[in-house]
């Protein structure tokens, strides 16, 4: 386990600011540029929507070829400019020109991404501007950076990781963006990752693609999955500590996925509206894909998300949910139960949580201690399957008047 | 096109009634019964949630045998007698057991349909004086029936069509419930049809699957489906006119589909919190089911349906939606158009609609005009895909404060 810290004070190579261009308004920060003083090898998780927005289809082709070093990321909010057409492409591609141009680095070493409204063009004066303000004003602007991301978002999301190693210590640190429309396979959300580790390019998308299955992956807002969803990791071995495969590579992909899981957790805590975390730990699956399938379905019903608003305790909704995910399940050996908090209770420590369903029916309980377990601002639901071994947890947040207000008085 | 009333005079031979059991709130009525003075041909659709409620495990046995023929239907709200064990299951056959004795038929001629909460067992005595009230009560009334199978509903959902054929006239007649939890592959909805047409339970079960296709099967209010969704339909021949196969099945099924639009839209219409009916009709897909599945995914999203209860005419979350259906999507190829009301804009009557994304980016259109063509009560949404000849059209609502209200705030 590592510890996993809120705030990212510097990464050896990388600098990183936030500004504001005049995409929002006044005074809030639109735009980021991170930069790192050396080629770094990258990898990149995308959207799996059909619609994909230009700076995902930019990416994707920079990212194609392995051998390709990256030097930067330039990232501005407020427009996705995804279903742009044509002008959209060439605004991204005109976008990563003043990027090369300001920093001194080549076109093909330049990363964007972009979000907010789709179907609008963004400005490219501004973004240019925007792009040369933030160059000036490069150096551990962190926290600015993470600012400069957010649309709808009500915090930053950050996090950085130490990692200790007999041949030194090397640092992983990101910043995400995201809070409607979060669904598996990526959700609207953008992060971007740095590390001063050297990773082979192929390591490198390997341990992105398996951290991002155990967090990006299993979270769910509203279950729309957007156009622009992006991961982003840069690694430029700043630090001289090198992650070979075998252990080192472990190593990395689990403080990798650490610090994916809190970025993830972080957007559902985030989540549009949302007044509860919660957990969904679906176990004694066959596989591990229907255990994700059941938990995503649960986390995405509507009727689910607005009894936990309500405080109910509603686990008809709930088994109901796991029904029709398209995959097996059988009512019958199925178990559920509650508790409070975002762990699960801790028998240790005399703690257990509320079964409130029983292999067919309702479980032997009061009503009252289920509404206490699912009354505080975060919830720890256990669904055991019973008909094997495999597990996955999804973390959603319940739905709430505010869901309703922020995206039906507000384009976003 | 056949003339769908919304009231049901009477039906020849069959006989209807509903009450106040004392399951709901004083003065609601909680049961119907539904009693033909002959033997019916019977069919029936069920949910396909793997969770099934003991009504649609009974009911699904009790016409398995296309050669059973049916007398009476027992329905009652408040309790869905889902996932209540071995116990539910005894209470079926109990509360049919009651109609035989009862309404002198057998057992093996009685349909169970309930609806409510999910996992609190029904009280037996209370249903079975419900029951014999209803039987004292039988007569023409099909709109207290129609009120005892409410759940959430706000309103009634009847709906009656006469065929006229060389050989006479038939009546078919039919009441459901049904408001919130609408998706794909039925809805928690009921549906009881009856017709004094003869039909052969083989032909009868053809024209049910056929209709139910074209009407429950393309309503989404939540995405969320059900334990206990049935559409019962029995045929008693009463008219003295009999269905044969070639031309009278193919009127009859005609007849049969618009019934059950008529209330499919009318459960859509009272949708829980509905401010808006929404008709989305798919065009240029390149199979049914790939119009479906996108008609189906962009009902189902929660930013669309807020979008809608925002009067925001946010075409960029309805192309996002159709993006992540999970069938083939080529954004490039698509266009996308809204007017007001339920039908397709008239061209005869210098109606269009607003084309507002033509394949790849926004259209050249006045935002006021595409708002002013979704801010009345009905909306009519028009996507061609562009690549083929299918189409699908499927209703749906909004996502309202109210939504969130009704399900947060009341177990249902």
């Amino acid at each position: 386990m590592f510890e996993v810290k809120d705030q990212i004070e510097s990464v050896r190579g990388f600098r990183a600011a936030g500004v504001h261009a005049g995409l929002k308004a006044a005074g809030e920060r639109d735009m980021a540029l991170i930069l790192s003083d050396r080629p770094c090898t990258a990898a990149g998780v995308f959207t799996r929507n059909k619609v994909q927005a230009a700076p995902v289809i930019f990416d994707k082709q920079q990212l194609e070829d392995p051998a390709r070093r990256m030097r930067a990321v330039a990232v501005n909010t407020k427009y996705a400019n995804a279903l742009t057409g044509p002008a959209g492409m060439t605004l991204v591609q005109d976008m990563a020109r003043a990027v090369s141009e300001t920093a001194a680095v080549s076109v093909d070493e330049v990363l964007i991404l972009q979000t907010g409204v789709i179907g609008v063009l963004p400005p490219l004066d501004k973004i240019t501007a925007g792009i040369e303000q933030a160059y000036d004003a490069l150096g551990h602007g962190w926290q600015g950076a993470a600012e400069g991301i957010l649309t709808t978002d009500t915090r930053v999301k950050i996090a950085c990781v130490d990692v200790l190693t007999i041949n030194g210590t090397y640092r992983i640190a990101g910043i995400a963006k995201g809070s409607g429309m979060i669904a598996p396979n990526m959700a609207t959300m953008l992060a971007t990752i740095v590390t001063d580790a050297g990773v082979d390019a192929s390591l490198l998308r390997q341990a992105l693609n398996g951290a991002n299955q155990q967090s990006f992956n299993r979270i769910v807002v509203d279950g729309d999955t957007s156009t622009n969803d992006t991961v982003l990791l840069l690694a430029n071995g700043a630090s001289g500590v090198t992650v070979e495969s075998g252990a080192d590579l472990q190593q990395f992909q689990a403080a990798l996925t650490q610090l994916c899981i809190k970025l993830a957790q972080d957007i559902v805590r985030d989540g549009e509206g949302a007044t509860k975390f919660i957990s969904l730990h679906v176990t004694g699956a066959r596989s591990t894909e229907q255990a994700e399938r059941i938990a995503h379905t649960i986390a995405a019903s509507p009727l689910v998300k607005t009894a936990f608003f309500g405080n109910d305790a509603n686990w008809g909704r709930i088994i109901a949910a796991a029904g029709r995910a398209g995959v097996p399940f059988e009512p019958d050996k199925a178990r559920l139960s509650l508790s409070a908090g975002e762990a699960p209770p801790d028998p240790e420590e005399g703690e257990t949580g509320v079964l409130i369903y029983d292999r067919g029916q309702a479980a032997d309980y009061e009503e009252a201690d289920a509404t206490r377990a699912i009354s505080g601002g975060s919830v720890y639901v256990a669904l055991d399957l019973g008909v094997g071994d495999a597990e996955a947890t999804v973390w959603t947040c319940d739905l709430s008047h505010d869901y309703v207000s922020i995206n039906g008085d507000y384009r976003t």
